[in-house]
């Protein structure tokens, strides 16, 4: 039987050199790796006490969508800047040249609301900080992050170390 | 018993004056509003045969993905071009100033496959026209189109005739 690894595909240099891409797109354009990839998130979230999945635009909606249906939790999508047409609340992080901006609805979340981050590669976790600060500044509360993919080298457990990371596949020295 | 329509968020002028934007990130934040529209396309889908979901970036993430995930069938994300790492075909469609670009994997699809299209919205159809042609030149077939939201003044069965279109809910002359 075929592991969740064997559906991703590498591509190296891309999008420049020296970078080793992780393509889920192999993974979910076969049924059974999609359903391999959704039950291994959804697991992971078994037992976890919370309300709403968020995730980011767009891969995070691929992966998050399904386990919150799954799950029977509301979604609210993280957007880039300019997307939401109702008032939002807005948070930059670092890119390598530049920044960039992520974006909620002001009345997505509710003080007191349990969020879970789902995503689908964990790297440096600029992203995904720009999503907890979001969360905590509507008054929830981020009770786990859930990743398909961490890639382990770039240590985003040092920079995000107050909110439990778990992750379905790590590459390391790879 | 709230319906579908109930949970969406019409913003007048939105993104420009003139223009009613129906909004589905109230339908998906509340957990109920989400099973209900997933539930909705699903069920527009039973007993249709078919292999492969295909959806555009981003809202067509969320709502192709549980769906393909349902009715156990793979997922062919649509993307806008220079986001795929590997070989691409691409299509343009026509925006109101320009055009803008969508592509897919040129080994996302084979042959023969069966495909169904599923998003958010649809207005006059230029976007599907362009995923539509996707699946074409890759030798697919596509059996159906199933959207949250049609907007029915924007005539999209006159533009697309020779493939069958269903939607959740329709706004006509609102």
């Amino acid at each position: 039987m075929k592991k969740l690894k064997d559906y991703v595909t590498t591509i190296p240099n891309f999008p420049k050199e020296g970078i080793m891409f992780r393509d889920v797109t192999s993974v979910i354009e076969d049924k059974d790796g999609l359903k391999l990839a959704i039950d291994s998130i959804t697991q992971k979230l078994e037992g976890t006490d919370f309300d709403i999945v968020m995730a980011p635009e767009s891969r995070g909606f691929i992966f998050g969508m399904p386990v919150a249906y799954n799950l029977g939790k509301g979604f609210v999508p993280v957007r880039k800047k300019g997307k939401l047409p109702r008032e939002t609340i807005s948070e930059d992080y670092a890119l390598e040249y530049g920044t960039a901006t992520l974006e909620i609805h002001k009345d997505s979340l509710k003080p007191g609301d349990k969020v879970v981050i789902i995503d689908d590669l964990i790297a440096t976790g600029g992203t995904l900080e720009a999503i907890i600060r979001l969360a905590r500044r509507s008054g929830a509360e981020v009770v786990k992050v859930v990743s398909l993919i961490e890639l382990v080298d770039f240590n985003v457990r040092e920079r995000i170390s107050d909110v439990e990371i778990e992750s379905v596949i790590k590459y390391e020295g790879e």
